[in-house]
């Protein structure tokens, strides 16, 4: 395999070694299913115990808050629907025009059942603010979900005030922390969220393999149904070996994230002086605070898939927007909600670093977005 | 480790080596997102082409008829909301009532939505009748689902006749397989079905991932909404490794699905011979055509519970009855609906052997039954 500079961290991440080491015994010997009653199923059941608490140690939940499911879109579509569900007086939801497709389809799929949403514009920099959201509510709003950090420009939402205004109407409050968990610091009870969503292979876990957080006394319908496991709320044979890795690769990141945000902020504004130096004319998106290492940037006049396939060819792996709209050319929803200019938006790019990134990695970046820009 | 006789293969079954060797590079090394499209993904998008063609040919259908899911929990709870939730105005569904919790409770879910559900009886041995499922459908009704063999007590259901019956009324029929796929032969186009779920740890696979079979031609709500992975009909990052996995242990089961069978079935006419030669008062739950493997044997006047921690003791590992139920102490509503006398139904134990069993196992297991039973 030729030498790669991977900079698409925001589409996914590297398994962690020690992550990749925690699963292999409960792939190969220690294969019991958990839900049985009998000694085989001891040690895949205390792994599963142990990645619990790890898991809400990290983001000062309690254990038994803690719901695994098969990633950040399961954890969205149930948020979402398992409220709604939940409840047949109040149909009504709140989310944010710029949120990952996993919350924007699960909305639509409701509209398509009789519910009814409000998409709420953000302002240039892609922040929801709380007045545009106590302007929203209603009597009959249920559920709010605002993402915790954009997957395609970074900006970090004011989480608290908007959890704060919603439960001043009696509204529950549902985060996607998909693209924060593990970067930034998340600490559920200093949010006051009612509900967030992760997933394990934006954080170095594997694929296939999140989780739910939900507050202990909220009450949602499930989405997924059949066996008791997770408390008869989410149902399906436990996943462990994906599950312990999770929790690990979760738990390296949290231990380390000072260092790691140092590191990869490091790392950003030595891209942007690059940028800058070579007098590129170049905007870069978001606000004021993003995710450590998400970088969008576009380049008027330019478009960012021939951008992307040219760095592609230096070896060099970016992104133009959600991963998950690869299919799609068009512009992105985040980047027509902030409002970006055509021109500037068809430009974009998306350079997402991650710890494991150097700054020989970004000189080599810059130096080859100035070879495709300048010539 | 101490040694263990593992007879809780329809629980869960141990990952086929070359299953998990398969896995390894694309958890350590190619890790792209699959729907990114740069050079980086081309080896998991190839990979998950290759996985989807295997598949498909071990089961006689197409490529694109194979959508991956986190299970069979999952691809039973699509398969009936999906189907319910894309069709307003026929509002009722058949299943019967020894399905899988997978299926019993995601019904339970849409009857609470305000949908009709009608689940049907078995005779004895566990069979559901055409004749029985000719007196259910109603113009009214959108979906039959009934599973291709019972998790519990083995047998295999008359799919064929059921699905061609429910076809005569223009309805849509779903087979629940997670028992049966790389155990007997299974033909998505001889059955006649128009979805089918699959769940890979139960053929040697890892755990957390499976498959739904929809027809080309249907049309379903998707459960899990978001990214356009999958014809943006189901959402998600693609779990690459593990779905390479599954496809290997798939193919390797089918392709030895003959020689395993005479092996497996070898082993039960053992079992129950020993059983038999010891004068132990029991009877064999199920049908004259059960999975092989799948023994289900109930001992008048015995506690399951109390034979299964008994066997455990002595290092053999089976089953009350379903996994899922382990919480659960009382009688299984399988035993329930095929009306074994309460004396009989509480001594129920369910031992599943697998091609990895040996006629030794299957000889400790009756020794040790023996003790139990007769002492």
């Amino acid at each position: 395999m030729k030498k790669i500079i991977y900079a698409d961290n925001a589409a996914t991440t590297k398994l962690d070694i020690d992550a990749f080491e925690a699963m292999k015994p409960y792939l190969l010997n220690e294969y019991g299913n958990a839900s049985q009653p009998y000694s085989f199923s001891r040690a895949p059941k205390k792994a599963l115990k142990e990645a619990r608490e790890m898991i809400a140690s990290c983001i000062n939940a309690e254990p038994e808050e803690i719901y695994f499911t098969s990633g950040g879109t399961e954890s969205d579509n149930w948020a979402i629907k398992g409220t709604v569900f939940s409840d047949s007086n109040k149909k009504d939801v709140i989310t944010s025009a710029i949120e990952h497709h996993a919350v924007l389809r699960s909305c639509e799929d409701i509209e398509k059942l009789g519910y009814h949403v409000s998409y709420l514009m953000p302002d240039f920099q892609g922040v929801i603010s709380s007045e545009v959201l106590k302007q929203a509510i209603t009597p009959n709003t249920k559920l709010v979900s605002i993402m915790l950090s954009n997957n395609e420009i970074g900006t970090i939402e004011p989480i608290k005030s908007l959890a704060d205004i919603s439960h001043e109407s009696g509204v529950l409050f549902h985060t996607d922390a998909v693209q924060s968990i593990g970067h930034i610091e998340v600490d559920v009870k200093a949010l006051g969220v009612d509900m967030l969503s992760a997933s394990a292979h934006k954080f170095n876990g594997p694929k296939g393999i999140g989780f739910l957080y939900i507050k202990n006394g909220i009450k949602i319908f499930p989405l997924l149904s059949g066996g008791s496991q997770e408390k008869s709320q989410r149902a399906g044979t436990e996943n462990i070996a994906s599950i312990i890795a999770m929790a690990i690769a979760l738990k390296k990141n949290c231990d380390n994230i000072k260092e790691n945000q140092k590191h990869i902020i490091g790392l950003e504004k030595d891209l942007i002086y690059e940028l800058k130096k070579s007098k590129i004319n170049f905007v870069r998106n978001g606000s004021n605070s993003t995710v450590p290492g998400n970088i969008s940037v576009s380049f008027p006049g330019f478009e960012g898939e021939t951008i992307l396939h040219r760095l592609d060819l230096m070896g060099i792996e970016v992104s133009t927007g959600s991963a998950c709209d690869s299919i799609n050319t068009q512009i992105s929803h985040v980047l027509r909600a902030i409002q970006l200019e055509e021109k500037t938006a068809k430009g974009t790019i998306r350079i997402s670093l991650s710890k494991d990134n150097t700054k020989e990695d970004v000189l080599e970046i810059a130096k080859a977005i100035k070879k495709i820009i300048i010539v």
